[in-house]
């Protein structure tokens, strides 16, 4: 179990690699990540702001609960992780549980490291480009003001799964010449 | 996913140990096992004859849905089983998803192999020796016919969790002397 603090933000991926380059961030990992966000049997996680999450990284797999989000630009929240197996037989289990699919998230992560904050660009599927930093000890300011150094666009407080949920909902044709 | 068939009986340990050393058996492992057998937030899974087990042996864990038993004195049922990192955040997480403890089942398991069919003897705490066949391949009659080669006693039908919860469930003081 680990208290989380992130922020996020719309971002240009060429400018942020220019900037990470410039203050000497190290490139950890790149990733595709497949995130299934689950709807529990009889509780409305969305309404509870609680979230299960399979997350599946090549072979490797992680089951994650997420507790609500405390107040605040950045996104404190309870994490309880464990590595599974396999993904399709914990998915398969998870269904026999009466647990649903709600909303499938599709990632390609750049992750670097920049002193003691983690900092991933992602370019997700159906939304574009982002910059998550992510820290166990830093300060939200410092996060915040690190966001801006690297010339991020707004913040964002929603995660991924709401936003490809509110993309999903929209009427057809919305928003299309 | 897989199906398996069992049968199971209680058992003199001494007397199976000298009988499967007779036929030639393997021993492939000695572990000490915890179980813990979950509640469902909001489904019976007593009634619909379904389990779900978070097993820990040493430093392993494995999560593990059993579907209901099909009819006949062999035990057929659906189970799919992932391996998860750490049992004690697998425990937390379920919790946190609003399933709860039910039962707990400690037991030492001796595992043998003889050919195609692999022999558990397990001594359970609280409940004493039994011997259970499992195999993938081989009919109910043959393991039926091998529990009386080995000289098990009386078949059990009842899962440990079923036996543990029902001996928890006496009234304090009954059958003393």
């Amino acid at each position: 179990m680990a208290e989380e603090v992130e922020v996020k933000a719309r971002a240009d991926p060429e400018r942020i690699r220019r900037k990470l380059a410039e203050l000497g961030a190290e490139l950890v990992s790149v990733e595709e990540q497949e995130d299934v966000y689950f709807a529990h049997p009889c509780k409305d996680l969305f309404a509870s702001d609680e979230a299960l999450r399979l997350r599946a990284v090549g072979g490797k797999a992680e089951l994650t609960y997420k507790g609500p989000r405390k107040p605040g630009s950045a996104k404190s929240r309870l994490e309880v992780t464990v590595l599974v197996s396999d993904a399709a037989a914990a998915e398969a289990l998870l269904e026999l549980l009466g647990f649903k699919e709600a909303v499938r998230v599709r990632k390609r992560r750049e992750l670097y490291k920049l002193g003691d904050v983690e900092v991933a660009l992602d370019t997700v599927e159906g939304l574009g480009a982002f910059v998550e930093l992510e820290s166990k000890g830093a300060p939200e300011e410092r996060l915040a003001e690190l966001l801006k150094l690297l010339g991020a666009g707004e913040l964002v407080r929603e995660t991924y799964a709401e936003l490809v949920a509110k993309a999903a909902s929209l009427p057809a044709g919305s928003g299309s010449a």
